[in-house]
């Protein structure tokens, strides 16, 4: 048996949205879902249109009468709620939860999570089965979200528990231009600038207009290929125009 | 003008997906939605049906010919993408471009986020518009997410680079139970269960049962009114039943 995270849908009322939340679930691996009285019942095929291809976890729901039921075999469980309630419960961010969901996966602690219906979320009577709330932090001025939205958050954190990826990196990755080839093009760029006459008007500022574009190349960030790229743009447009009559489109 | 992200959906193909991330928007705080030529125009019956009154995302929607015209004001984009491209770009985990995002809000710069067809994502051209690439990581055997969740994501990443809500905390918190307090209610236990010869057939073991039953007890993190509801359940089960009959469905 996993020891990943159940989902439990309680009386989801849209199959579109258990189609979702299957969807979302595997999306970040997660494929034990369960239902308790789903409104329009079980099998439905609107919930199979809306999964995508995630028939692996519309294939294994189980379904069942009540939420003790469902969570009769969990150790740990979370209800889902962004009411306050008068339980003394304690409430986690998806962040956090998620650590706690991972430290219980490593050992091997049960554990679920329920969802409400689309209309009113979970009864207090479910949150009080639960060992604890999670809770989305919500813009206070519209913090009704979809079931599977919410699905998908959980699942989000969970996945990243375990997730290696970077922060962030290069794609296609190229080593940076060295400074030689940044100053081979600088000079080319400042010879053909020469041969084709453009300081002539303005001798005085010449210095500075090098000075400042010199500047922003070393600034730029280039790679090896964007030099090569730069080289042919200033060779291209150092050529003799095929028509002399475009010259005026090249400002 | 705003300096949150503007939402930019390339040809999107379902008005439904437009309403769910128009909701997802609001959810997190974000309002600028742009649509670059939607397949089933604009406006969509289907869209303010799965918008859930998030209407003043969708009617400030703007809709565009071309991606270059709906970035034209825009100074940092992102491209969302899951399949890798030829172009040098810096790829980013939600996270980690939340924090660029929020960086580039406190300093007043115009980001947008681009979100490619349903379909088949973002075109290599809308791509290469982009400064920066966000890669959701997910399931690889199974990493084609919804668009909407895709944009809920972001934004859910977005909203937390400025929540303060803690990581946990506990609801309808009360004072931890004194060590006296737990101390009157183990001896009241004893007590009972002397008094009610519990203890007379196993005379061996009664120190024993008590030293565990104190052990469990201090373990419990019980708060104050937790105590007043055990001190409860041992008044109650000590009085004469109303049947002695019945005596035997208490074990």
């Amino acid at each position: 048996m996993s020891s990943a995270p159940v989902i439990i849908l309680v009386e989801p009322q849209m199959g579109e949205n258990i189609g979702a939340a299957a969807r979302a679930m595997l999306n970040f691996g997660l494929t034990d879902l369960r239902l308790v009285k789903p409104r329009d019942g079980w099998p439905n095929e609107r919930a199979v249109a809306m999964a995508s291809k995630a028939d692996k976890v519309l294939d294994g729901v189980r379904v069942f009468e009540t939420t003790a039921d469902a969570i009769a075999d969990l150790q740990t469980v979370y209800a889902t709620t962004a009411r306050g309630r008068d339980a003394i419960k304690k409430i986690l961010t998806p962040n956090a939860a998620a650590a706690e969901l991972r430290e219980a996966a490593n050992t091997r602690v049960a554990t679920g999570i329920l969802f409400g219906k689309e209309s009113v979320g979970l009864s207090i009577n479910d949150v009080t089965l639960a060992d604890s709330i999670i809770s989305v932090p919500l813009n206070p001025d519209f913090s009704s979200i979809n079931l599977a939205q919410a699905v998908l958050l959980v699942g989000y954190e969970w996945f990243q528990t375990a997730d290696d990826t970077p922060p962030s990196w290069i794609l296609n990755e190229e080593r940076p231009a060295t400074k030689e080839e940044l100053g081979h093009l600088l000079a080319r760029i400042e010879r053909e600038l020469n041969n084709h006459g453009y300081f002539d008007p303005i001798p005085t500022r010449k210095n500075v207009i090098l000075r400042n574009m010199r500047s922003m190349f070393h600034r730029l960030g280039l790679v090896e290929s964007d030099v090569r790229a730069f080289q042919g743009i200033i060779k291209g447009l150092s050529m003799t125009p095929k028509d002399k009559n475009n010259d005026d489109n090249n400002p």
